[in-house]
């Protein structure tokens, strides 16, 4: 498989781990996920992020995870997510990955860091324990973490550490930040790809930014294969009419926390996993939710079908 | 002016305060802004909350603020945040706002409240220290606060505080919580208003799990009106529709910080308030994020004239 | 009153605000207190600091509470605490302290602050409200404030705000940062005075390192004034005999929250203080830790008497 | 070995993991300071706690580091730190620990955790995870998780999870939390052994207030077994004038961060372990963080002299 590099763009969607209604992973439901992601448009997937409840796996079902997926995608693309309080796990999990053939690794800061220094001192680190130039994803999601990164810091980690590659950015707000890292780079800072999560919220505006494109998990990907399409092809037009069609259960899906319970709804509706179960101490939806989940998705569908 | 109780529905806006180009309040655009709610069909009004800028406000220009809110509301209800870190702070301004009518007090917790026990003792010390009764509103925002109220301890505060008439509603997700409290209502627990947050984008689906209204700010508070009045008559669908014209724009608007220069800048637009000023350290819309606000209100107003 | 220089040396020490039973701020207390600090060889005192309970007073106690401690020092310098979540609450407090004659005025930054640039760009803003040249104090505080000062954001902040001339250093561990500032210093970075809080757990290691004396308000400031002489004549090893001999209280002193109640407790003790009342939501001691420290007082005194 | 129970008192000592320069562990290292640990009069030890450096650790190390240290201890208990995001980790490794024959697990909570019920919530499943009846130790260390335990929800996570047996106590200030905990076993809750944290700086009142001894790492663990001993024959007096002495070293030593290349520097002086190595990216001491250390141990020893 080919590494990532900075030139990447399009939509890589952050994969979602199916477990059986006992909790083991299903296997059968992740290959089907894969094939579903790319039969979409995805340009590459990345597995084991904090919506693929990475923290609730053990490293030996991570290891299988990843062998699983690598594998399935064959030529395209996998990003394996290896964030971690320590190094040594980053390290061991990032170092197992790229050995299976992944394309880069991502990786979010732990919550302890506050300085400025401290962070481009940590992607330093990271680079150094993950060696050998496996690419690097630098995570950027303050809600998550609490870590901010301003974005000289950014710059001053692109100059530093060549391995970076690409910013999952999910800052909130974090317009202003496309647009100044862009700046920067017009300005002769290396570039970098950058790809945005938060569920896609603000897609048309993040690509009419500057942004590459998005790498987050929708439960239908191929609104954000559309709209970066769209965009990319100058329609920001359609791009929004499209994206305003699917906005309700964006929304809905970005909450934190129970979004992933109404994605996995979602793809379990849509026959793509088996069963929406969340690995406990998750929680599945509630009946109430699950109305709601369902009278969106058929509201979106009237909708689409009014736009054309 | 009457006190607020607890069977308070409706929209109650949160007022902006409007800044002239060199920071000092512009009293007139507020008396327009409160002007502006009311002709839009709002119920009550909230002033000096976090989108009130409340924290820059000396104390002076609080009360300031305050009186003439009050003054120009005449006989419909103004709530006054009073948020502070300090409980004397709190009862100095709150105090001085019920001397000049307002109808009730609002009050988010501390960031250094942790246990259950601080949360419910807090609420015992707030309403010690406004004293006389006054009518207490409960800001529950765990993402500007940090601290997070289980569905039980806002029964033990109801059960403890009966000053205590309304929730602010703008946990996230939230959803969960309303059928938590209004069940709990059912078995008996004291019944109160909850209005809910969050630039309302969450808000047909929190009037359809209980809520009695909104209590945000977003620009076009007629969204908020309407789909308020829908629910209320059973036609959710109609309020979905609604809704969902305004949806982009909530969403662009619900950003923290730059959303209440999207805010400002909507309701100078709008001719509403003179400038869209924000007081320093805060700052105004780029050019780019002027550019995106105006385009999604174009949008807008043709997807309004789409629906009729 | 002269103002604040960055030559400033010796001991500030954190002032009480000592209240009745009833919760009334005892005014003649005050008077002994500053009286008291003086007489024990402080070369000024700072009041309304986190340990003067600066949170619980009302705006117009706050202004009470500067006159008359302003008045009652005299010629020696007082600063005054105006950390608030809000710039315009520092310029309403800190302007009428430095008509009062403060010396200069103590700004810890909002716990929002997160970047590098922001904390820089803090500080700027609270030079600008304050306005006037008045001098500036600067607390470093993470354990409290969860920001986090490097080294070279204090040296932006020298390099860019003329007005700040002191730091409080109270980070832990610190001392490292002391020397790194004194280090930057030696290359040619603008010299500020540090003053060294934390109860002065670390007292002689920080004067070793370059500090210029104590800010914080151990209920003995005898031995904060008799180190920092001591070291001053290079007596390093007498410092830490006495140092030690008060290091058991010094410790149980620091504790956070309870510390402010064992401090007013000594000092009712010796009859600084009518009583030992902490304002609500605070508490004062139970039997049990009274009990413990009144035992740590008495072989205080033994193990004074057995180093002469 | 035989199961924690909640009859454990004595002293368990935080285990250092030993490196190499070049960052190996250095397991002969390891089975020095075991053997020391215990001869120095140990009642058990603990191993990859937050100064065990754990998270620095891969799995397979960290399960190798678990090994050695059970089988050198022989018939002593060992406890394994398990702490992790996530819950799959730790019972990856506790159960493996478990298998290897440690006497019980200790883990403290992640930061994520919020309100009341999240917290028992969480121990509950850390039981279901570890499974079998494995012993757990509850590490309620607020400064490091930032999670804050109120004793009714120590004493309801005792009621719901039989398999707590001990609180590694580390609040800060916590010597009321142990008397509201002995307090509540008065009146029927279930006894549990508490031993305590926070490098020992507060053991002879904690002791004092009903802990059974201490749980940290200080590098002269005599100090502690003798202090926990004295407080047992009841000898207050002489158990606080030996505490004294060892203090001003306890409270360097206690510093956040930098405390453990005291302590490992501590250990390689007195020959313990071959080199004060921190794996990245900690750091070690600086010079003159070295000097004070080794001035502290001089003045140590002749003070411990002088008390005989």
């Amino acid at each position: 498989m080919p590494l990532l590099d900075s030139d990447a763009k399009g939509v890589f969607v952050i994969s979602v781990t199916p477990f059986a209604d006992d909790g083991a992973i299903d296997f059968d439901s992740l290959d089907r996920a894969i094939d579903f992601y790319f039969d979409k448009g995805a340009d590459g997937i990345t597995i084991l992020g904090m919506m693929g409840e990475a923290p609730k796996l053990t490293l030996a079902e991570s290891r299988e995870v990843a062998a699983r997926a690598i594998a399935r995608a064959g030529d395209r693309p996998v990003i394996v997510g290896c964030s971690a309080p320590g190094l040594a796990a980053i390290g061991e999990l990032g170092k197992a990955s790229m050995d299976l053939g992944a394309a880069g690794i991502m990786v979010a800061p732990p919550g302890t860091l506050r300085t400025d220094g401290q962070i481009v001192g940590y992607y330093h680190d990271v680079a150094r324990v993950l060696g050998d130039g496996a690419p690097i994803v630098l995570q950027d999601f303050p809600l998550a973490t609490n870590v901010h990164f301003a974005p000289e810091v950014i710059g001053r980690i692109v100059a530093d550490v060549p391995e970076l590659v690409m910013l999952k950015h999910e800052d909130w707000p974090g317009l202003a930040k496309i647009t100044a890292i862009r700046d920067a780079e017009s300005r002769g800072q290396r570039r970098i790809s950058i790809l945005c999560g938060n569920g896609g919220i603000f897609l048309p505006e993040e690509l009419a930014r500057g942004a590459d494109g998005a790498m987050t998990g929708f439960g239908y990907p191929e609104m954000m294969v559309a709209v970066t399409a769209l965009v990319a092809q100058g329609d920001l037009a359609r791009a929004q009419d499209l994206f305003d069609a699917y906005l309700p259960l964006v929304r809905y899906e970005q909450q934190p926390g129970v979004g992933l319970a109404v994605r996995k709804h979602v793809l379990a509706k849509r026959g793509v996993i088996a069963a929406p179960t969340i690995r406990r101490p998750g929680r599945g939806l509630s009946a109430a939710a699950r109305e709601e989940v369902d009278r969106l998705v058929s509201r979106q569908a009237r909708r689409l079908d009014a736009i054309g």
